[in-house]
């Protein structure tokens, strides 16, 4: 199949890659251009336009925020004013429930197809095509794209026909992860000011009923203290919390753990370093105990 | 070994069934009468006294409060009185940090071993065996029991040598489960808002990200709408939260999301039906969203 | 002076009214047409359009939020682009720093004044000229308006000279409000339920450490159950807890007792009514408490 | 009239002046004797035992907690052992709702009467006899003390019969000051953080809606950063916020600013310093929000 990607950012890159591995006809556009080589050396193709890039039957993209999503397919340059009638953009990118339903709308009036497919996981994921697609959208336009969805994920889940619903629950998903790094903030904390040893405190959580990998990997994270290199960084968690807060509000709906999600996230960014991993507002609850801060590569660093 | 098992309850029973299963000379009481008979038919001793239950090697209690070891323990005819020299009492019950400690103190001015070793797993756990035993002691005396955690138990975590770590440790796994129970609800009232399938989203969370069982068990409760019967109560939920926060504030932790849970389990039990499971703090989130009750077997019980 | 004045609801009239009684010479218009009668009767001159509402010297606007003041301020019909050079705008409307922010620049960039100067007061108040007016903007355009605040209000507030400081001022006092309301409905929740007379109580608080008459103005509506008809609507005053919390998130400031604010509102107007009273938030610590609802006008009405 | 006074800390020992100078007969007694020098002056007599200070017709204490009132009033040579039939102690400490119904128990199995009269007001009141007394007893309890009330306050507030009443309205009380406090501290944070100069804004506040004392005198102290010498210390103010939140657990209530105040409160003792002022909890949202620590006594002293 042919088609165009546009946002070759880590998890973008990884999953151009995949597409290409898979034996599909990949055209990337970026605006920095040099991060285009590694997926030319793969057999992709480069183009000039983000007309050039919407020449296939699908365009996917995959970038930072609504704004640089709107950047791309909004305007007289842009996505919508190229895509042939019929065609298929599929957004991967976190972005909030109100700009999907503006693309979705956007992209019905100029006879196209709007597709949303936040995805789930890690960039080593996404070179390793082991990502859990998240989709949402008109049943012919989610079937049109499958083969990209098998060829970036190990598993999809197909929340229903309107592309908005997945993105929101790709955001409930990060709020989830959220809720627990600040769980495990907080029991870390209190165990650790009773002296209780921390990896065998975690040990024991995560062999019997909290083994889901993600109790592990912030486990990890938290007691190492290990908050840089950051793998999501507390800007961007802040984004994705405050997202659901608006869709929730949208939908009045209250929900205070989300609100003590955004006060801590809030907080961590406020301090200025906007390059920590959003784990760290674990070592919120630790300083607020009184506790000294856990020696991470972020104090040598 | 010669054990003494006070506390015939669900659990309790299901634990001395076990002891007894393995080999054990098992000598039950409880205030109770008639809950020993089970276990009389599997070959338990029945003890007349608190007294006589303590004439083994170990005796082992399992109550529901602080309160009920107190009135166990502690007296002129409790455990501290007639336990011999050197005997260990191994107390499972989630009891308070404090109380932990105070029977540490009682325990050794009278020449006796305290060990705490709460468990996490059901009823159904305790009768297969299959708790984790979570254990804190003096090195001797859990050697003295480890033939007890070996029989009731399909795993044990030594948490160190201060009995009252392994509580510690117990209470921040119930606040960890509340949390879970607290996340699910808030998403669930988000998404279930929004019109997406609550099966279809509670499936995707836990193939992906969320697999450790107890997403997958609460989730599917929360989603069931089903409070009742209870497998563990509000009230008891709300006294598992509150002895944490108790806790940390004598080691001065704050524990916010903690502060939450027991607001949230506390204006569960302020409706005034102390027989519905705490997971039914789920259900606020979906009120407050304004949504309608889900049905549950609650409805038609 | 010559003074249009845009924007007629039941704050707009009184502050109008207060206007022409201090001898000014005031146009008015709106786009309902009919909320003008009053005052014609008092002398006001009726606009026909936005543009013949800005030939005075000054040009008051006071409408019901963002987007109101937006139409009726930009686009080609708008005030930016009829108002002569060197006149001021005034902008009365409880509106977000970010809008605050944006005006001042249009105004600027054609080479006119902008002053924020919201007010605190109920309509009452504004009938009355006893309004508090919070002003920010250059001192020559405040200098410009002083007639304008000295017929409106009983004192005039300056914060500074960037309009939207005004506004943030404004937001925190409605903040606070909800701060005294909250406070008010957990105590008297708390107190109610062990059966202490709610009057007898609020008396003494409002003679001894609360006097302020926010406290007794609240106080009596909580007690008296009386939410209906609203002074001030819950989505309204929802909008300004969020428009608070979004200024403080611009700002990177956590607002946790901001967050917990939010959610009461949310709650209180995802139940569907939308105009209740804000204070119908204290009916909330009551309802969790399981107390029963007061009875106040709303239940006979 | 014949009064013994117990617990000579600045309250205590300013309203013993007062009823002195009111012409009472006072004898006095404390564990640090050297505190009663200046009352002896006054003309106070010193007792040498508690039983000494029970000899008149009633008998006030003002102590720091429940433990302190319980080793004065319980045990064998305490209040409850040597009170004459008939006779009144007044309990005007802060203690909790309780204790309270446990002395009221206590007194009335040995004859005796008790009335909790706790107070608002800081020493300089108490000096002044300007204290405020909220009352709580049997009526002809509260009669016995109605001399003791007129010297020692303003103006006396009866909630009703039950002793406990009193201390759960002193305590809501002290909550709602707190709930001011964390407010405050809010509001200038995010006032501050825009560059709004803070002393303006404070005016603004206390010279229109919240013109009560507590609002001055606890935005002048935060303002000014200054925590030291504490006018009441952060732990006793997590104290009282506790024991509200006590009573609210034993009644059901949930009060989630409450939650919120006690989180705040704990945050600044486990910081390690006990002397502090409880009004430096707002110094927490403005380092949250990533400001300077004000500059402020404590920085110099």
């Amino acid at each position: 199949m042919r088609i165009g990607f546009i946002g070759l950012g880590r998890m973008g890159t990884g999953m151009a890659a995949s597409l290409i591995r898979a034996g599909h006809q990949v055209t990337v556009f970026n605006r920095s251009a040099g991060k285009a080589a590694p997926l030319l050396g793969l057999g992709a193709r480069q183009a000039g336009s983000i007309a050039e890039a919407c020449a296939g039957e699908v365009i996917c993209t995959m970038v930072a925020d609504d704004a640089a999503l709107e950047a791309l397919a909004c305007g007289e340059h842009g996505i919508v004013a190229h895509l042939a009638p019929g065609t298929v953009h599929v957004s991967c990118s976190t972005i909030s429930v109100a700009m999907a339903q503006r693309l979705t709308g956007l992209h019905a009036g100029a006879g196209q197809q709007f597709v949303s497919a936040p995805v789930f996981g890690r960039p080593e994921a996404a070179q390793a095509a082991k990502l859990f697609v998240v989709a949402a959208g008109a049943a012919p336009a989610l079937e049109c794209c499958a083969p990209v969805f098998d060829a970036i994920g190990q598993r999809t889940f197909v929340m229903g026909t309107r592309p908005a619903d997945a993105n929101l629950v790709k955001l409930s998903g990060n709020f989830l992860i959220a809720a627990v790094i600040e769980s495990l903030g907080e029991v870390l904390a209190l165990t650790g000011k009773a002296g209780i040893d921390a990896h065998r405190y975690l040990e024991m959580l995560t062999s019997t009923l909290f083994t889901a990998p993600v109790y592990q990997t912030y486990g990890d994270l938290i007691v190492a203290g290990k908050a840089r290199p950051a793998g999501f960084t507390a800007p961007l968690g802040l984004k994705d919390v405050t997202l659901a807060l608006q869709a929730a509000q949208d939908l009045r709906v209250p929900l205070p753990l989300g609100s003590l999600l955004r006060d801590r996230l809030l907080r961590l960014v406020a301090a200025g370093d906007d390059q920590v991993d959003w784990s760290a507002i674990a070592g919120l609850a630790a300083q607020d105990a009184g506790l000294p801060a856990r020696p991470g590569p972020a104090a040598s660093g």
